[in-house]
């Protein structure tokens, strides 16, 4: 291929496991696929139908914002989640703070798209490691990224920025919980963005697209900080969030953006203009998946079981502590993560995602080296073999806690 | 609204087009619509049925190429499609050289982004009037815009450009047959086109999405001119097309990019970035409207009739001229457009579009000032219950050459 702007862009995380993976010959056992993103537990069954009943309704184009940003009536039941999911007490926050899309990943593409403002120049501020849409989305729009490692503290090292640097900065991702670690966000860390979003004008975008899958409660999201820190307009603040994670519903992205409401007017323009149009059938789905949270809850039962087993599953051979949030364990391997994800798929069928496919390499150092990402997505049988499986090569003598299938 | 570079682009015809009738007060007469621009005929039944048979996927994503490029069954079907409707010998032309998306407007936005190469710098050269997404797509993507008038010749007035803006063309979209005259590209035209592309490097994006609606036969696309002119390889040459025009689908955007293989490959990074994932009941429904050409012989009887009867209809009050391809008559009226659209509606409820609004002016003069284009989208009596009142509007004496309800 000639040597473009396009594929000087990283290769996404997915494809370039495969290419390592490709080198060693194919395991004789069963795959379990750990270094996969969405989540494989069923969708709930009444948004299928829904889904289904509105399927004669695609002969005919919803147009303008019923089509581009959701039906009033979807854009209302996102409106009435986000305001009651974070207790937001804004008089001007209403549904037109909010537009739907075709997914989470869809949305932050747009948003640096639009919040570059055509200018080509300024930063990104990104977490490293983290999903590599934010790196690429923001070269694409003409942004430079600066990486925040978040292999010290678990959080982004934002204080290492200089004045001069985020006098320049265009936009701040913020991911919480965050893919892989499964941290959230401190709430002073917050508290110390939205005050330097105040000084510099920059925007915050904040990714929440993980915050419906906890072992306790939802941790608190940007909407909440900015309201309850004197900016009630969400000036500045857009958050991203979907229904991938939350319902199981990778295989129809929906998702919506909300915030600052001059963003959300652009949002439109840009959806319209790149005909990024959602189908009836998506939109009716989507509106009923919203406005349950009982799925919600037995969705998080079922990751909970597994996550409760993890750590006794793999008991000391691997240090697989339970997190608050997400569906990732993110764990320090013995040596190198790529050499432990070649091995391990080659001896155990098991494949998980290196750490440093992930990250970044700052200053010559990739941050996120030693570590890897298991996705707790399959049942909890499939899970525990698994688990079981990395363990046993790391430590041929390795014992579990526990005895039951999870 | 602050001054950005996003409020800076057009407003959408359509929502100017509404802006204008607000100040008129609303008819007390039934609205016929002419202003649209999306089909009202029904879709296949059965292409209703297969996306119906696939809603339970919607849980689970199709990874890679499958989901944001479109599935391989989909692509060899789109493939298989555009060989043969253009009787391609081409032998490296294959369907790696082409790619499923979610509609031709989203196609021809993403295809923009991408040949412009992240640059900001150079020409894209466009029809006027035509459809307002190339010249925004063009803005976002940072390419100036040289507009080629095809009022004098119905079309594009391309030896205007000098040798020095030859050299500085990014992208050259073409659209035949052409919103809003019909008119389909001349075969010299063609062969100009690729011969300027080859010297000064530029590619061709060819929107050919009114090519399924036609009296007599399909018109030459690219991919034929490609072919029969030396370039077997389509290099610089970029085909959309879709099915919202073809299979009356416009609630289920679903369209194709077809041509240069580095080009597909980039559109495939592009697409993958964006999270332009295309949902797999969308994806097998999208096959079945490529693999059957029955309902689109059905659709253009339909539309054969409607195109009969308008000029008889019209008779002399109107120069509702017969027009070989597409669903529009483009038509010249008494006095300005704009005036002559906010009177139809005022006093008759019909809504057309008037040129002006499609058109850009370019050294003061709007070219499509004086048209106005309708839609004859809806059933044959209401067309011809709408042509009647405008006629009857212009010329209180009319009568038309037919007495039939068409």
């Amino acid at each position: 291929m000639e040597k473009t702007f396009w594929n000087s862009l990283d290769v996404p995380a997915g494809v370039r496991l495969n290419h390592l993976l490709s080198r060693v010959s194919e395991p004789d056992k069963d795959i379990i696929d750990f270094s996969l993103t969405e989540p494989l537990h069923k969708p709930p069954s009444f948004v299928v139908e829904e889904y289904k009943k509105y399927a004669p309704t695609i002969g005919k184009a919803i147009n303008g914002a019923g089509g581009f940003g959701g039906l009033r009536e979807l854009r209302g039941t996102i409106f009435s989640w986000a305001k009651a999911r974070h207790a937001v007490k804004s008089k001007t926050f209403t549904e037109n703070n909010v537009i739907a899309t075709n997914g989470g990943s869809e949305a932050i593409f747009s948003a640096i798209q639009i919040l570059a403002e055509g200018k080509r120049e300024g930063y990104i501020v990104l977490p490293n490691p983290a999903d590599p849409i934010y790196e690429t989305a923001g070269r694409i729009a003409g942004l430079e990224p600066i990486y925040c490692s978040t292999m010290t503290s678990q959080q982004p090292t934002y204080r290492d920025l200089s004045e001069e640097q985020w006098a320049e900065v265009k936009v701040l991702v913020v991911n919480s919980p965050a893919d892989p670690n499964g941290a959230d966000l401190p709430v002073l860390t917050w508290e110390f963005l939205l005050k330097q979003s105040e000084e510099y004008g920059f925007y915050i975008l904040s990714d929440e697209r993980l915050n419906s899958i906890h072992r306790g409660k939802p941790p608190p999201g940007l909407l909440e900080m900015a309201d309850s820190n004197d900016n009630p307009d969400m000036n500045r603040c857009v958050v991203v969030n979907d229904l991938t994670f939350r319902s199981n519903l990778a295989g129809m992205p929906s998702g919506f953006l909300a915030g600052d409401r001059e963003f959300i007017k652009k949002a439109n323009i840009y959806r319209a203009y790149h005909g990024l149009y959602i189908p009836v059938p998506n939109q009716k789905a989507a509106k009923l998946a919203w406005e349950d949270e009982d799925h919600v809850i037995e969705n998080n039962k079922k990751y909970a079981g597994k996550f409760k087993d993890a750590p006794k599953r793999c008991n000391t051979s691997l240090p697989a502590s339970d997190s608050l949030y997400g569906h990732y364990l993110w764990i320090r391997v013995p040596g190198d993560d790529i050499a432990f994800a070649v091995t391990a798929y080659g001896r155990t069928g098991v494949k998980v995602m290196p750490g440093q496919l992930l990250g970044k390499k700052t200053g010559n150092v990739n941050p996120a080296i030693g570590m890897v990402r298991i996705a707790l997505i399959h049942n909890p049988g499939v899970c525990a073999a698994g688990l079981l499986e990395l363990c046993k090569m790391v430590n041929p003598k390795h014992r579990s806690q526990t005895m039951g299938p999870s």
